[in-house]
């Protein structure tokens, strides 16, 4: 079995350092090509351009007014007029008029008073060429008006067109072709419905567009399966019409991954392996024609970092344009990021402003997760020479959303909810949108979270069986020295969920404990894991009885997934999430789910619409009608119960 | 005659603000549409989307390596292997693979140690679910993907993609009507040959690439003339197809200025001019069926600050986005900047590095000079209650270019010759392209700025006839302190610029006091002009003997322009300048012309790319085909004479 081991990884910057040292005397590969102006933003300029016509092309009068002889208005002054003949003295005028043959200046019509039709008194002279805008002015016919190289703007439509350039000579677009591959991926523009074992091909548009971003062509074809010659065929035929070729890997790898030797047919490969994570099975080529090959990874997140920190600066550098950095805002780690040495790796983050300085809160590592990079609003990077940072460091983010966006985003750590989706979707229709960005950690991290200021908010649903209260004794006990409010959200029902049908006959908790129930648990601080464990206490029954006990989930989607895909037979969790997939539900408890939030900060616009929305009745008719939802408490204050 | 008169001026945020109160509920304005998912970068969905498919659909291989029933692997270590065999407890497995049935686990190939072809032994148990990327890891089928309003990025593609969502429902795009008018505004889609009174009106192709980038749909109607119930019927035919409404001034304002009228017409005029320099004549009005209408200024420079700060701010409140300010960074001032109380204005300028920190350099102010928005790389804004900012301020600045190109540019300020132009090309077709921004303020002025390192080098021609040498003797009076270097560019003619054919038959500068000789004079402390004081005096011909010399021009190249259109009959200047227009030139003169460049930065590479450029052969001769330059010591160190 032959397999490709990557032994020789280089870091990014030697990466590219490499291909630049091969291809130095391939850059600036772009042809030319005539185009119309008004077609020609972002484009670049292949030649330098010289002006056809000045701007104006007449002496034009700069006011309404009246056009002059300046040497007939000398000595004119307040008190001392001077008295001018209509025609041969003056002619009335308006902004933008040529200024008539002979006449040199113009008097603003406020400066006139008319005696009569024909005759106009000044009292203050007019110097040579007075409100005139000069013939070329602005652009002199022959003039440069940009050197070859300048990237045209909008506001250079607007020169081009004045000085009468209507086509403009301009580098060609790079054409980037992009060959997904594998017998296992499905090209999305049939709308396929996968098997097992399938795949939908999605990176090739993911990259497609970040070429568009970049000013680029893609040439995408259709995935082509793993067959080495028809692979070579496919490959090699594109490769004519483009600069560059990304050959992206299935998301299969091992024995089936051809790139490596596809490339090979090709040309040569130089870089087998980045020191990235994710992005680690990135390859880079060069084709026996001289032109660059990126043998993308499969996994979505790998090939995003293989497309956006190898691809782009050498697309840059291959079309001679400066590139600039991606933009980065300061952030406070709320969670310690432990990293590998000698690997750089690349964290997704959701950000947020809270209590007057940015917070990041990591997201799952997993590069197959694209849907991380779709939650995630920042991004950050750890060097390789560095072992991560601890909680609390200010670390540089890139930002991947518009910094308005960041800025007024609320971030909510805590238990989960469904609910709270349900909220994302109300915020983000407001008129000034609010993007609600969550973090499932239990609600004890929520607490946490809100103790550090890690959070606007947190949802909590911890019950106490000392006092038989909810969330009080543990805010007691966490952050007394906090002066925050309980904002009920909901009480819901906890049950144990299980398939359609319930074909285990799962009645009660006492069923755990059978052999042939599989369960599936929340993780540790979770409120409803604490639940658990009161009733089995309760009931006598212990941890280790129970099957799947130490399998953890961190939402009681996840959980519910594991019933549906039969992983597990049932788990504790809310209603709705069992109702969301169809599954069967045993109520055992209603309980109290509330939001902890600051008090100094409830007067927060946003905060304000969190609560206008949760106590609105659409809300509360949207909540019941999602299952197991009671919201006559919905967006009032808590009190500790006695 | 009826005029507009700006009698209720408001700010650019009252503006804003009385819009908003008067269509608060028109807002959203947008309907929606079914698009295929890859056709829908940046769109907004106008719905929640849920995922159609989970992903992966299937537990999925996360390694390359064998599945196994993780049960059968529990008590494998070190020294105590367990041992498997093929298809009853182990089927081997590649990343991506589907995992058989009734296995849920993987172990990596690398830890597999195969005895015979149907036997392996482990060392290490496998706990379950290892290496397995359960089903709905990713994304749970039913779950909400994104809410309404969210705006996709390319990664949301993927996302989309991957949830089996082929197709999604997004608002529409805002569409902007475009309305050029003006009896003298020629459409440049007929690519015309403007006569005097005409121009090529171009804000409309500004104002749609303006939109473009703001994800609107622009929709320009060819120019309409200077007639009411034409613009009427043009302009409420438009208005029906778009949900705002831009009409563009003529570049004639006063009587013929019909666009209150027709936006009377209409509906209702909101805001009758801006307390803002340019944009004063900004119009903002609502149709009868609540639409916004815009009527911009028609100089360009007023028309871009109209829809910049008025219309985009507005855009993005219609449609309910959130938008972001634009990028500042601070400057160093490089000369004062005087402005008027109760006015914002928006200053145009040039911004290098220079000296470790940004430095700004001031534009010309007019409203009609396009090119200057074109030269600018940054913008800045003086408040309405602020009377400007003092030389050495600093102040925040927006940036007009890629920050990339910004840092990198290079800033020459000073006398002005027109090899700058040609080195400006050369540098910017350079593997990594260096901007030069170059402002021309006179000899003296650049050896000031080379004082406050306020430029990279300057251009300097001043010659001294105590010594007979050029610049040594200003720069020791100017910045005795200074350790610089006298790089020279060329020797260069200057001389008379006359009409083609010298129809005035003018020969020396004596002839320049004859009665029918209108001169064109060098402002006060160029190079030009100190040398044409010098020869005068020689002369013993008296400045008010010499009609025009009063009147005073930036360049060479604005000199020749004075003769080639009648407004003078000669002027002092350079060979190229005339040659460049098709003028005649009496040569007077060879004079030295130097770039001063203090030492320390010498060694910069993007000065010495600058030294490399002048001192090539291809350079010499691009130059020596202008006409009137020697470039013998061009790059070569100067020595003051004795």
């Amino acid at each position: 079995m032959e397999r490709n081991i990557y032994l020789n990884m280089v870091s990014i910057e030697e990466a590219i350092k490499k291909i630049k040292s091969l291809l130095l005397g391939k850059k600036n590969i772009l042809g030319s090509e005539v185009i119309p102006t008004d077609k020609a933003l972002y484009r670049v300029l292949s030649r330098p351009v010289f002006a056809c016509y000045s701007s104006p092309t007449f002496h034009a009068a700069a006011m309404d007014g009246i056009a002059v002889h300046s040497n007939d208005t000398f000595g004119a002054r307040e008190g001392n007029p001077k008295i001018l003949i209509r025609d041969r003295d003056f002619i009335e005028i308006n902004t933008g008029n040529p200024l008539p043959e002979g006449f040199d200046a113009v008097i603003m019509i406020e400066d006139v008073v008319f005696l009569d039709e024909n005759t106009v008194s000044i009292e203050k002279p007019a110097f040579p060429w007075q409100h005139v805008r000069r013939i070329g002015e602005d652009i002199v016919a022959t003039e440069l008006i940009f050197p070859a190289g300048h990237k045209i703007s909008p506001y250079d439509l607007g020169t081009l067109l004045s000085a009468g350039i209507f086509e403009v000579e301009v580098r060609e677009k790079l054409k980037v072709g992009i060959v997904p591959t594998g017998d296992e991926v499905l090209d999305f523009t049939l709308k396929p419905n996968p098997k097992a074992g399938e795949v939908i091909e999605s990176n090739s548009q993911v990259l497609a567009s970040l070429l568009e971003d970049w000013d680029c062509e893609p040439v995408r074809i259709p995935p082509v399966g793993d067959d080495f010659d028809l692979l070579v065929k496919k490959t090699q035929a594109l490769l004519e019409e483009v600069h560059i070729l990304v050959i992206g890997a299935g998301s299969s790898a091992g024995s089936k991954d051809f790139t490596k030797k596809v490339m090979q047919a090709l040309g040569e490969v130089v870089v087998h392996g980045i020191k990235a994570m994710p992005g680690k099975p990135s390859l880079l080529g060069i084709s026996r024609e001289g032109k660059l090959i990126v043998g993308a990874p499969g996994y979505p997140v790998s090939a995003v970092i293989c497309f956006e920190y190898l691809l782009r600066p050498l697309i840059y550098w291959l079309r001679g344009e400066n590139l600039d950095d991606f933009e980065t805002i300061n952030t406070v780690l709320t969670r310690p990021l432990p990293s590998k040495l000698g690997m750089r790796e690349f964290i997704r983050v959701g950000i947020g402003k809270v209590g007057g300085r940015y917070v990041s809160i990591p997201l799952p590592r997993g590069a197959g997760m694209i849907t991380t990079l779709s939650r995630a609003t920042g991004l950050i990077s750890i060097d390789e020479n560095s072992e991560g940072f601890s909680e609390g460091e200010v670390v540089s983010t890139r930002v991947l959303r518009p910094k308005r966006e960041i800025e007024n985003a609320l971030v909510v750590i805590g238990s989960h909810d469904n609910l709270l989706d349900l909220l994302k979707n109300e915020l983000m229709s407001l008129g000034e949108p609010v993007f609600l960005f969550s973090a499932h950690v239990g609600s004890l991290g929520g607490l946490k979270a809100i103790k550090n200021k890690y959070a606007h908010f947190a949802g909590t649903h911890l019950f106490d069986p000392a006092t038989e209260d909810y969330n009080f004794p543990f805010i007691e006990k966490i952050l007394p020295e906090e002066d925050t409010v309980l904002v009920n959200l909901a009480i819901r029902k906890q049950g144990l969920i299980v398939a359609k049908g319930n074909p285990k006959n799962i009645r009660t908790l006492e069923d755990l404990v059978r052999d042939d129930v599989v369960f599936i648990n929340r993780q540790r601080g979770a409120g409803t894991r604490i639940l658990l464990d009161y009733y089995l206490n309760k009931l006598k029954i212990k941890p280790t009885q129970i099957k799947g006990y130490d399998q953890e989930e961190f939402t009681h989607m996840a959980v519910a997934v594991n019933v549906l895909t039969g992983t597990a037979d049932c788990g504790l969790g809310i209603m709705a999430a069992a109702k969301a997939l169809n599954l069967d539900f045993i109520p055992l408890v209603d309980e109290r789910y509330d939001l902890l939030i600051r008090r100094e900060t409830l007067n927060e616009p946003a905060i304000q619409k969190v609560l206008e929305i949760i106590s609105s009745v659409t809300f509360r008719q949207k909540a019941e009608s999602l299952g197991g939802y009671d919201l006559k408490f919905s967006g009032e204050i808590m009190q500790p119960k006695k």
